[in-house]
């Protein structure tokens, strides 16, 4: 981490713009251990000092990113023969960290500092509301935190919708009319498919999910499933938090996290594939480029599509369960011993309409998404105030699936996202869906026996395909046209809504 | 964490350096959640990361101490109205700080850096040098340590020895001759007591230590101990790790560490009560100081006499089995069913020479301690090559306990304490269990019925006394000092044999 501040050659200017870089990038990996801590182990009274850490260093990462000299070294650097090649190592660094560092030399340290303060204690405020049930605990949060997030927009710019500009942090060149461009035609398409199976005469027997499943066998079934699909524990762990999710400290060091219900076997077992899924892109970025935007995942909706494509595509298939479903029968003699492959893939394939996003069907999960980007958007333009986000979430709720939240944790308290300041990031969900559906078909295409594979516990071909085609390029592309390059075609809501039909009209008799 | 650069009046330089210096702790408690996780929960292959966040942390703390500005803050207080009263708040502070900050601006950046790498890699190797019993895997990491050492010794400046130079960032004052001073006349009293003993007609059933203990059981039982004791586990937790520690991470966030064996009460149960006396001190310490003078410990070997006091003094004590052995029949009836309280206690108060410090008896410990303040000695001053360790080891080991180790394991790998750099910092143990019986003496004689209070389950007016006389104390005295002012007397080793000839004597039949 020398400064190389004598930097005088372009390829020196680089070097030490890249020392710098790494520098802030492994404060960042400092504070997620931090982060995955506090969700973890961190004992309850620990709250306000972590929140004071997590300040200090996403101020002094701020800091450093935002320092003069390292716009120096950029600049030194762009335009000269080290970047001249498009897609090599150093132009596709110096690119991205132009559009961060335009990024965040916008935002004044004291703005970051006081959200990551303000996240870090809504974050157990969030907890204690959720676990009560009681939005007026989280409410004074909120406020708080819609309007660190319209400054933040402010500070970035923007032509009139705030929206588009915290988006830019989640996806890269994502904008609000764009998002409605994909999901206008998504939600129509769904609707009557949602439609037609709420009418259809078949319905999965849930019950058998509903049994006794004991919760350290879910914890070893959910370690046999992500060893099987090739995530590597000597490399990565498996802990339990409240709302899970996967962190990618650094390399050799990424973090699946997952809950358990006894009386629910989905509920672990498909978030802990889901988490694998991210686990797998995390542990195949190029570690020789960490710190870098080489070495980085190119967005969420990029992200979220492994994640999907491991649960869903993957992990709610028949072939994967032909393969899959001998082995939790082993582990569950009790629940599973008189129930057949046939009636425990459709109880896992089950549509309806339902509260919780992260327990949705392939079918309904969009629509949850589609609501909160409805909602997020009228925080942040100021014409919906956070005091009316429950009244405001039940109604649109009630009108778009038919059935109202009892109460606030299964309504509008559900999520972690805005505790932590996440405005604008649940739309790359509905991304991640999309893409999964576009990348698996091309997979499918590239190996043509995929079904065949799974249904022996094969899934090296596609962990392979997914690492040259997606993990190993980190930043390179952008996200739309890394799509176009990989899938031949534009994104688009087709191949999730054939994937849907063909998969859901025969199960349901339709 | 502002700035204050335009700091004018002495009160607002004082404030300033506070600031900064809490930045700098913060950072430093960063690094100790960091520390905490290598030992507890980071997969393997993160090591060599970890390794980078470590040395990033340190490097950056360091030179946010060594910052010419916090030097200009600190002499723009020092001698004015601010720190006028001697024992103040303020005066505390800037004594401690010009002591550290002259320290700390010795060492070069790079060389805090190596150290931290180097240690953080070296800690690997370490236990995996130890799982096999192999001296060699660890010995280029020694040399490298060793060397290290020397140099920062010698950055620092010394009179000749260099022990006393590394000395000083554990136990300040303390000097090599000085220690001599206190080990050679309590070595002199050991001797003949453990040579009584050895030839006493008594001996302990040790084997019922040796039954079943099953492991979940004995984490229960440290856990109902911990808390009885007071520590509060809403602030804190405790772990299993291959070498315990206490990491007292900031406020409300102390963590304690342990390990088990199924065939061993002891192992588990007296270091939870050890760590927890460390874990105990960390939470007494004044929150409202925190990341400053007046809020930290004040030594090494006052810390150790916290966890000393609670292990040896309290829970290797008659009074607090008599209330702890039907608790501990009740968690063990199988192992303890048919064992009396008098058996019980014999048997954890067995003295014999034996391999392993954490292991060894209140008789034997002290000389574990002298050997290691030997041999370190002769490595840092370049007599001894890290290569002949095991050899020296075993050389004075057999001359000084009468048994040879059978392997490295249980000769000079045995302890973490190297692998980390931690060269100098075993004396702090023994002036730990020195200052544990002076300081308990003074409180049996403030709280002339401890006794009966601990035969009842009651510890707070002990712990109250300690949070009085030590905890909230900080580091307002120097260790000398704080024993004088507390006892009435200066350090002696009178105190300790006085209590190990009162206990064992009766015991052995002597």
């Amino acid at each position: 981490m020398g400064d190389h501040s004598m930097a005088s050659t372009p390829q020196e200017s680089y070097e030490a713009l890249i020392a710098r870089v790494q520098e802030v990038a492994t404060l960042q990996s400092c504070a997620g251990v931090l982060h995955w801590d506090r969700e973890t182990y961190m004992p309850p009274r620990g709250a306000a000092h972590r929140a004071g850490q997590l300040a200090a260093l996403a101020g002094l990462a701020h800091e450093k990113f935002t320092d003069p000299r390292l716009g120096e070294l950029l600049a030194a650097v762009e335009g000269t023969d080290v970047v001249a090649e498009p897609e090599s190592d150093a132009a596709v660094n110096a690119r991205e960290l132009r559009r961060a560092y335009d990024r965040a030399t916008k935002l004044p340290r004291e703005l970051v500092e006081e959200i990551a303060r303000v996240t870090s204690l809504a974050h157990g405020e969030w907890v204690d509301a959720r676990r009560r049930a009681d939005f007026r605990i989280f409410r004074p949060w909120l406020e708080k935190i819609v309007a660190l997030k319209q400054q933040e927009a402010d500070c970035y710019g923007h032509e009139g919708s705030r929206y588009d500009a915290l988006l830019e942090d989640y996806e890269p060149g994502a904008t609000t009319a764009w998002l409605e461009g994909v999901f206008g035609p998504l939600r129509d398409a769904l609707v009557p498919l949602l439609e037609a199976i709420k009418g259809a005469p078949a319905e999965p027997d849930v019950s058998i999910l509903a049994r006794s499943y004991p919760v350290d066998r879910q914890e070893l079934l959910g370690r046999v499933a992500a060893a099987a699909f090739g995530f590597d524990f000597q490399a990565g762990r498996l802990d339990t938090v409240a709302h899970p999710f996967c962190s990618g400290i650094g390399p050799g060091d990424t973090r699946l996290t997952t809950r358990y219900n006894e009386r629910d076997f989905g509920d672990a077992f498909f978030s802990i594939v889901h988490e694998c899924g991210h686990g797998l892109y995390d542990q195949g970025l190029p570690a020789d480029h960490w710190g870098t935007p080489r070495g980085q995942a190119i967005s969420l909706g990029i992200h979220e599509s492994q994640s999907r494509l491991w649960e869903n595509l993957v992990g709610r298939s028949l072939p994967f369960w032909r393969y899959f479903f001998p082995i939790a029968c082993h582990v569950f003699p009790e629940a599973l011993g008189d129930v057949s492959l046939g009636t425990f893939y459709f109880s896992i394939n089950d549509v309806r309409p339902s509260f919780i996003r992260v327990d949705a069907d392939e079918v309904t999960y969009n629509l949850h998404i589609i609501l909160r980007f409805e909602l997020e958007q009228a925080l942040l333009s100021g014409e919906l105030a956070a005091a009316d986000v429950p009244g405001a979430w039940n109604e649109r709720f009630t009108a778009m699936f038919g059935i109202t939240p009892a109460n606030d944790a299964e309504g509008c308290l559900q999520d972690v996202h805005w505790s932590g300041g996440g405005i604008a990031y649940f739309p790359t969900y509905a991304l991640g869906n999309l893409n999964a559906a576009q990348l698996f078909a091309a997979a499918r295409e590239a190996i043509p026996d995929l079904d065949e594979q799974f249904a022996r516990g094969t899934f090296g071909d596609l962990l392979a395909w997914l690492r040259e085609n997606i993990h190993s390029q980190g930043m390179v592309h952008r996200p739309p046209q890394l799509i176009q390059i990989v899938t031949g075609k534009p994104l688009s809501h087709e191949p999730l809504m054939a994937h849907l039909r063909a998969k859901f009209k025969p199960l349901y008799g339709l």
